[in-house]
């Protein structure tokens, strides 16, 4: 056993040291650099700014990332200190792993590929394995795309690729500034939102699923958000005959998924 | 990062800490006490005997082991020094979290409860995480147990049982010495057998899962082993409609288990 702690010390090291030299190639430090790679259009899974920059240029880089919609976070000095010993000069931006795709657009394109719409809506997953598992579903399930509020929740990091075993590079991912508005876009569009949710009385196998439809997914703990819960055209749930209640989410997602699929085969 | 790392490799350390005190409550060594644990009865997760161990009272407890056709383990006498400093001589058993079910009595208590009987067999899974999310759906489908090969594949663990959420404390597990024997028992118990295999032609959705069924699962890499499906009534898939082309384990279950859930309904 001391050998295996040992040998399980030395793995997770080294994957830290790897995780570390990915992150390290992915990530932009410097204010004018950042700034140079908002210009050249790069695309960001999150930017990292110090809580108390006020000099001109780095009012200049808030005014680019609130005109371009970028995902920022206001941290410490010293969680920037910890990230990099480069001199970053308060801000740290990670490079997106993909491309994330435009909701309306999306819809669109499936639309005049005369496709019948199939999407799937995270809201709030926070654990990678969990939505690495979905991500695998929905590739399987012929989903159209994924749609993930911009904050609080997952993004497409290095990790959650590997854990859907490839699948967030061939299924689309969209990811939406306030997630409110879409459920309402993708609604108006004619896109019936089906919220899985515990608290519902309606059984999933008795809920039309051939129409256009967007599966809406809560976090791990809570569920889907209320104001998320009321924009929804049907709340359904999963019949549970035992004392514990819970399915996986990735579980319960892929009970759902392939309902829709055996419905429109 | 450097801090993240350091409470990583901290959690790492206490995590194994904690995990070795549990493993050591669970441990039995010494010949004359394993002896009398396999006399007052106990259920054994494991037994590991060192390979060359060939005293009398050494072939006292080999055939005692045998006798009750317990999961014994020959192992070099290195191993067992890095389980425990203690004087083991030659022989460490693990105890059992939970009481595996005889697979005959289980069959037999289902059918005269008046039940429509519903298991799972899991044929080599491997993953921990796997394995308690399967327990935790089948909990949460109404299976009425869960059969294992005792060798080749995972055991209920303490890990396990947290994975499952505590559902490997509700769902009884039958742990079998030749899985080949009992699948044809349960066959000639009148029970489909219906192995999930990406070779099958066949739709799991055209499958009656009405009558009597076992849901024989396979391992995360090489599926079920051929001379197992060879057992099998039936063999079907789900479909695929990406590049991917293959499901995680625990969400194959669910999507399997849940369809019987449906049509039975």
């Amino acid at each position: 056993m001391r050998n295996e702690n040992r040998k399980y010390h030395k793995a997770a090291y080294l994957d830290n040291v790897k995780e570390r030299r990915v992150k390290e190639n992915r990530m932009v430090f410097g204010i004018r650099a950042v700034l140079e790679a908002i210009e050249a259009g790069k695309e960001f899974d999150r930017i990292l700014i110090r809580r108390d920059m006020n000099s001109a240029i780095g009012k200049e880089l808030l005014d680019a990332t609130r005109e371009k919609n970028l995902p920022i976070i206001r941290v410490p000095q010293e969680k920037l200190n910890r990230l990099t010993e480069k001199n970053h000069q308060g801000v740290i931006a990670f490079l997106s792993e993909i491309t994330y795709q435009n909701v309306e657009e999306m819809v669109l394109r499936v639309y005049e590929e005369g496709k019948n719409p199939f999407f799937v809506v995270l809201d709030g997953i926070t654990d990678v394995r969990n939505f690495g598992a979905i991500a695998r579903t929905c590739e399987c399930a012929g989903v159209d795309a994924i749609i993930l509020p911009m904050r609080g929740g997952v993004s497409v990091t290095a990790d959650a690729i590997k854990t859907s075993a490839g699948a967030l590079h061939r299924v689309p991912v969209c990811r939406v500034e306030d997630l409110t508005a879409t459920l309402k876009f993708l609604s108006e569009s004619g896109i019936q939102l089906v919220a899985a949710t515990e608290k519902s009385q309606q059984d999933y196998t008795d809920t039309d699923f051939t129409s256009p439809v967007a599966i809406v997914m809560g976090a791990e703990d809570v569920g889907i958000a209320e104001e998320h819960l009321q924009c929804c055209d049907k709340h359904v749930r999963i019949p549970m005959f035992g004392k514990i209640a819970s399915l996986n989410v990735s579980v319960s997602a892929g009970i759902l998924l392939y309902e829709v699929v055996r419905q429109r085969k």
